[in-house]
């Protein structure tokens, strides 16, 4: 095999695939980016069996062939070499030359064949969006995954196709976050669990243009993400996911109506005190016009006042201050509006159109918290 | 005590008596940072013993005092308060309110008299220079220094003031690092061992301004700098240091020039195949107009070549590569001039000038380093 290419499209093109390098893995070829030129096109292809990527590369074809080339050692080459053009060849030793001015790097590959390709996902289901779209939907949402592993079907992220909207859920047993957007066009309905794991690649590796769109491919067992000549191929997540509409209501009889930049930075300030291992909630204290923030612990006292808008009753009730901060990061409204019940119910945020809704439950307020 | 200070100024205040923290003490005074008004300015002070900082911060005194607040935590704080107008005030049980806008802090302080003050330092002996000029001295040699501390005098820097010339030396067995200055005006001559912690530190908090100066006063065991209405204490390693000159050559029988920058990223991309734990040198061959640079390993082989102006014999010579990584980032010439005898004998890099005098041993090559 032998090809020559740009020393920025090769890092672009191995940035991308590395992110489905397994770290730890039973089948040693794993380790290595497979690199096919077989068809006179460019391809880089990493699989970890569960989260496989193929990326085209742009290049000149000059001999075609397939080489699985250790992803590491790879990649630092490529990040080391001066911008220009670069050869790779390899032999049929699977010995790799790559080749950039006056530096030569002589490296073992090993044979092509011996790689694990991706699967074949059928492109009989799909949607599409914008990639700007697709990418702030993971992001605003994936923070309320579980990442532990006891819950198998908390760990991703609910998919859910159905009357022309794709809803995203997640939820770790204290929060729930749902989003969802309309599709333009006509699309088969569908729903699946993709795994955290593979959300968190893609948000490294989708660009966020607004401009461009992605694909998604579902079959039974498998997702595949197609943008800009890239595929990102996942499992599912086996198991039928929770009931959410059950868990939602819109009965409140408290409502207010606070500045999320001011919240945000309290909140955020509050988190210093829980450091003593001794973590205790932040207590907010509701009344007319007027949040007040506490938080007391062994080492000191916080007090905060905040202007706010009010409706309906007074009312004290506690939280883990990490899950609201969580929360105010993946909203971009300057004010946010939040509903609440009782000091033992969830406080939901949602906003008038219904592209968001967060549910958090409260901590208990007992006489040492406060 | 009660001051009133601006959220920007208390940072900076903060931020540089950190450094003067210790990680670990048996005296917890000293996790604190003393902030004392009883002069009417305020001046924070922190100090592990070896080192202590003292700056003045600006702001009004409105009751003055003393009150020592746990370092880590009054600096989160700080970090965390919006921009703006902060007071902070004590009361008799130590008790410390920190008020921004409508955030407010309390925390438990300790008595300031219980402080470990810094000591006093004669500015009878000193020399100035510029803030930028020591600052680049020390950051051209302290790389040099050697971490581990089984001989103990390697660990700091000579820093000898002789004949109107101020030069600062350092060694770790491998390597050795000298830079000088000429200074202006008469000055007290001296010499003495200051530890690289120090200097680290030093390099961190000095800002790199040409137009200011600092000052360094010196007595038997302590060195102090001060610089901004900051000043850093630190005691001196005991001990006399090593005989430089008998170490320094400027016989030669292979001189090469080279540009810096080239054989900079060429040394880089051969660490790329020195982590099989299994560490090979480069080899660097020298002919007429080129030097070719050679590393096999486990992992693969390098090989390339640069263009140099070379006079006197052919010479072939090993290098562990990280050692003149290191010297081509601490010179900032285009091109820089090496010196060599034997394939045994120390490498020397040096300017015309003497402004720096850089050497290097070298690593013996044998059949398996090829």
């Amino acid at each position: 095999m032998k090809i020559v290419c740009q020393t920025s499209d090769l890092l672009t093109g191995v940035n991308t695939v590395l992110k489905a390098v397994p770290v730890r893995t039973t089948m040693p070829i794993l380790y290595c980016v497979l690199i096919d030129s077989t068809t006179d096109t460019i391809y880089f292809t990493a699989n970890d069996t569960e989260l496989g990527i193929k990326t085209k590369v742009l290049g000149q074809v000059e001999e075609g062939g397939i080489i699985a080339i250790n992803a590491q050692i790879f990649s630092d080459i490529i990040h080391k070499l001066p911008q220009g053009q670069v050869t790779i060849e390899s032999d049929i030793n699977d010995v790799v030359k790559i080749t950039c001015e006056k530096a030569l790097f002589e490296i073992n590959g090993q044979n092509g064949v011996e790689f694990v390709g991706l699967p074949e996902v059928s492109k009989e289901h799909s949607i599409t969006l914008s990639q700007f779209n697709l990418k702030e939907l993971i992001r605003q949402t994936l923070f309320a995954t579980a990442n532990v592993e006891t819950n198998k079907l908390m760990t991703g992220e609910y998919f859910e196709i159905k009357d022309g909207r794709f809803k995203i859920v997640a939820l770790d047993g204290h929060r729930i976050a749902i989003r969802q957007t309309s599709l333009e066009g006509a699309f088969d309905e569908g729903d699946m669990i993709v795994p955290g794991k593979t959300l968190s690649e893609i948000l490294k590796i989708l660009p966020d243009d607004a401009e461009k769109t992605v694909s998604l491919y579902f079959t039974d067992n498998h997702i595949a993400f197609e943008f800009n000549e890239t595929f990102v191929i996942s499992r599912l997540i086996e198991g039928s996911y929770f009931k959410i509409d059950k868990m939602i209501s819109n009965d409140y009889t408290t409502k207010i109506q606070i500045n999320r930049k001011q919240f945000s930075e309290c909140l955020d300030r509050s988190t210093l005190l829980r450091k003593s291992g001794n973590d205790k909630p932040i207590i907010l204290s509701i009344s007319d016009g007027n949040l007040n923030l506490k938080v007391s612990s062994p080492l000191g006292k916080m007090d905060e006042d905040i202007e706010v808008s009010k409706e309906g009753k007074n009312l004290v009730i506690g939280f883990n201050p990490d899950f609201l901060i969580d929360i105010m990061r993946a909203v971009d409204d300057e004010e946010v509006t939040m509903f609440f019940t009782t000091p033992q119910s969830p406080c939901f945020i949602r906003d008038e159109d219904a592209r968001y809704i967060y549910l958090v439950l409260p901590i208990a307020i007992t006489e040492g918290n406060y």
